[in-house]
């Protein structure tokens, strides 16, 4: 059918020596070419075009920049950026070939739901398998995640999506019939349970291997907390053996590989804030599929400035957590909880592990309602023990903590994952802070989760680790005018500047009557 | 309410001396940092943060990359790319301050349009402005983009987004009553009227000054094809010379800053195929407005592989236009036009210059398709004029066509844009060619605009202005099997091969019986 008038329609081999260049361009591969080369010219690329590298058999994708310093990159060269040329994984000046890259296979399924068609399950493989491999630009993976946002999924597609992350990371097998987690959908600040949680089921003689995120919009995750103690980013040997030996960790899921595709949707959903309930779902129960957990126990914090604002709302989320652990053969549990305020005192990595060890410790300076928190998630994750009779699970958890077994879990397990120093009496805190007082005397009716949450970020948590907000007054409290509300603690100058005209803006605090305090009908 | 325990709390000022990176990135302003730069360290930047840079009263705002290697930047430097360096507009070795940088001031409203709100006008003034202003990242950008894609902007909400990105740009006044332009929304490979429309009716004596687009997704806009023959990217006041001297141009809006925002959302629309009908409405009419037109004829194509596909959704999209229009106080004149297929035989922008200056010299070989639509657009135009009575302007512009007017008038324009060397008897076409040829004898029953467009820009059009597809059959005809239906040209062997393959996959081309042939009911 197609009749030919070329000589040759060969593509032309484009060879080039590698070049590593020292630019850290984080996360986004970046190949440089000199404008004279002759590669550029003959495959009339463009900047910002996506080219692929192919060497010894691997390949990558990388955004194109022309270069016109010869001193940078010469025109036989090909240069990459430091974690481009970390993947490509070979020395330099070895000869790579380039060419024009070919868009991702998923294409057309994104553009489907770009216009908003229901996808198949081969449609999120297909996306999920070209996210995780790097293949998508920027503008592609926003596009999945808008066109994903709020209730563009229904239930069968976020199991679609949360089976196909599943299926492209690493997946652990304990060889264990139960293997428990917990999780908390977040949204309230200071809420470490799973640092109480995990010591105490742990020294129930559960297996608790608990893969937890960094903060995504948050001051602190789990995983930046725990930082403070300990190393989490360990490699999958090092966690398993941890885990046999202890029954528990507490590590980061990004490194463990158990969900590539979710880490890299995870940093276009942080600047954009976008937290849906499709994508909770996946995110969520996709890493506790591939952690190998066989029991969740899922908090769903219920309140003004909590992520979910009414029973309803909390309902709906609930059945579709439900639904999708079912397809997926997960055995849920979900607990609605009071989320009117942050739980515990301090937020931030050094504040909320001050708070943890404290508890662990018995010490009377504990804020008593992360304690009383921990221990009743802590009871219901008991309770999937076959041995335990239904409503026994908070007093053998209470039991465990009160005798010191589960402080004595948490050193073991910190001492596997490479302990840090730390000493909850003398917290390393920023060396720059500010007070926030009573404007008038009364007591405290709100508590603004997502104000204090903004202050600390501001601060500079989590990146730095010793800043954050430490609340010195909680709902239900009598205060008088001028006493310290909350304390804010900074690394830096213009963190603290930043924090301060925040906090001054808006006030995170509400005094008025006990009359005044938000209801909230939750079982804890 | 704010009690100090700080020494000082004000941000570190940080000076550094400028430098040029010779790397090109391509709109997207990129800034170098040593690693071991003080500034970097004390200030707590990551790489891939945003930065403001300042200077002279000046700011840019450019992702930070990290650099290891002292002879691309020095510990005392700040590195910017060469389009960032240009648009801070200080010399080399100056002075710059750097900050990390304050998120764009709208981003409260992208956040409530992602979570679906309905905006006011307020808030797409503020989105707008911080777009034009390169404030956005890719990230927001597709964000914003995706999140008003489909029907999410109701009929007002398009108003205020035209309204905003009109209000953004430079607006021309020509002291007129009468300033008219015509515009198609496009999908119709080969539609290049305006090159036709504009020379006619300055020549009758109207306003008609065109600023048109490049190429979005198709082979070839109006700007790509006038580009062959002429300079397209002109000043604001030659542009104003050459219209008031001929009535007439033929000019790209995006250099002529009529529209700035629009070009920088263009950017990401054009990677994700999207189209919707509010960004559509209100990047076609906030260019008109912008450009100074009253009065508009505005052609929407129908047909089975147009934008278009049936007659409710084309008169959908003619009410949006009209109720836009008639916000902004633009005079518009909707025509549904008939989309079966391409216009013209030429798809590329040598092939449909070609084409065009075959109809203005009277040729006999020029496609008479697109004479007949261009003289209809034309005498819709022309009755504007309130000496012209209704049904009149068809003969007085073919009048103009006939008699050498419009083409002395084009040539005329020509000239005046800076005019290049081109025989329509000779056009430069691609190097590289391959000929389609029909597998059965009947009657050419359908075309696919889509496949052919997707061919032509394989092909490297319209980057490569050789490159194209000739369309030799058109609807109707009746062909031998073995006859040539279209041929392909390229510049480069890759283009060639990718375009054989999407060529040999789908074909572009039904043979059928006259039967067969898809109705439309339109008036041309």
């Amino acid at each position: 059918m197609s009749a030919e008038n070329t000589p040759s329609a060969a593509a032309p081999v484009s060879e080039l020596e590698l070049r590593r260049v020292a630019i850290d361009t984080w996360r986004e591969n970046v190949a440089y070419l000199h404008r004279d080369c002759a590669v550029y010219r003959a495959e009339g690329f463009q900047a910002l075009s996506k080219i692929e590298v192919r060497a010894n058999g691997r390949r990558i994708l990388a955004t194109l920049n022309v270069v016109d310093d010869l001193s940078i990159v010469g025109c036989q060269e090909l240069g990459l950026s430091e974690d481009a040329f970390a993947q490509l994984g070979v020395t330099n000046g070895h000869t790579v070939t380039v060419s024009q890259a070919e868009p991702p296979e998923s294409m057309g399924a994104l553009f489907r739901k770009i216009s908003g068609e229901r996808l198949e399950r081969e449609d999120f493989h297909a996306i999920v398998r070209d996210i995780a491999r790097h293949r998508y630009s920027k503008i592609e993976l926003t596009a999945f995640v808008v066109a994903c946002n709020r209730d563009e999924l229904d239930r069968e597609e976020v199991f679609f999506l949360s089976d196909a992350m599943v299926s492209i990371g690493q997946r652990l097998d304990w060889h264990e019939p139960r293997v428990v987690d917990k999780h908390c959908i977040g949204g309230i600040p200071g809420n470490r349970t799973s640092m109480l949680i995990v010591p105490i089921v742990a020294a129930h003689g559960m297996l608790c291997p608990k893969t937890s995120s960094r903060a995504i919009t948050s001051p602190a995750g789990t995983a930046d907390t725990m930082e403070v103690l300990a190393n989490v980013e360990l490699p999958l040997e090092q966690l398993a053996d941890i885990v046999r030996d202890h029954r528990g960790c507490l590590a980061w899921g990004g490194t463990a590989q158990l969900s590539p595709a979710d880490d890299v949707l995870i940093s276009v959903e942080r600047p954009l804030s976008i937290d849906s309930p499709g994508q909770m779902v996946a995110s969520i129960l996709s890493k506790k599929i591939a952690a190998g957990s066989t029991h969740l126990v899922l908090d769903i914090p219920i309140g003004p400035t909590a992520k979910v604002r009414s029973m309803p709302e909390a309902q709906r989320l609930r059945r579709l957590f439900e639904y999708v652990a079912r397809r997926l053969q997960l055995s849920l549990d979900v607990v609605i909880t009071d989320g009117r305020q942050p739980v515990g005192s301090g937020i931030g990595p050094v504040l909320e592990a001050r708070d943890v060890m404290r508890i662990l410790e018995n010490d009377p300076r504990a804020p008593n309602d992360l304690r009383q928190k921990a221990l009743r998630l802590a009871g219901r994750l008991i309770e999937c023990d076959p041995d335990i009779r239904g409503g026994d699970g908070y007093a053998i958890a209470r039991d465990i903590l009160d005798s010191g077994r589960a402080l004595a879990r948490m050193r073991d397990i910190i001492a596997a994952q490479g302990g840090k120093d730390f000493d909850h009496n003398h917290p390393p805190l920023g060396p720059l802070s500010f007070e926030v007082l009573a404007p008038s005397s009364g007591v405290v009716a709100g508590i603004d989760n997502l104000q204090i949450a903004r202050i600390a970020r501001l601060a500079g948590a989590p990146k730095v680790q010793s800043a954050g907000v430490d609340l010195l007054c909680k709902l239900g409290d009598a205060v008088t005018a001028g006493e310290v509300l909350y304390r804010v603690y900074a690394g830096y100058p213009a963190d603290l500047e930043f924090a301060r005209q925040a906090s001054d803006k808006v006030s995170a605090y509400r005094i008025g009557t006990a009359d005044d305090l938000p209801r909230v009908f939750v079982e804890f």
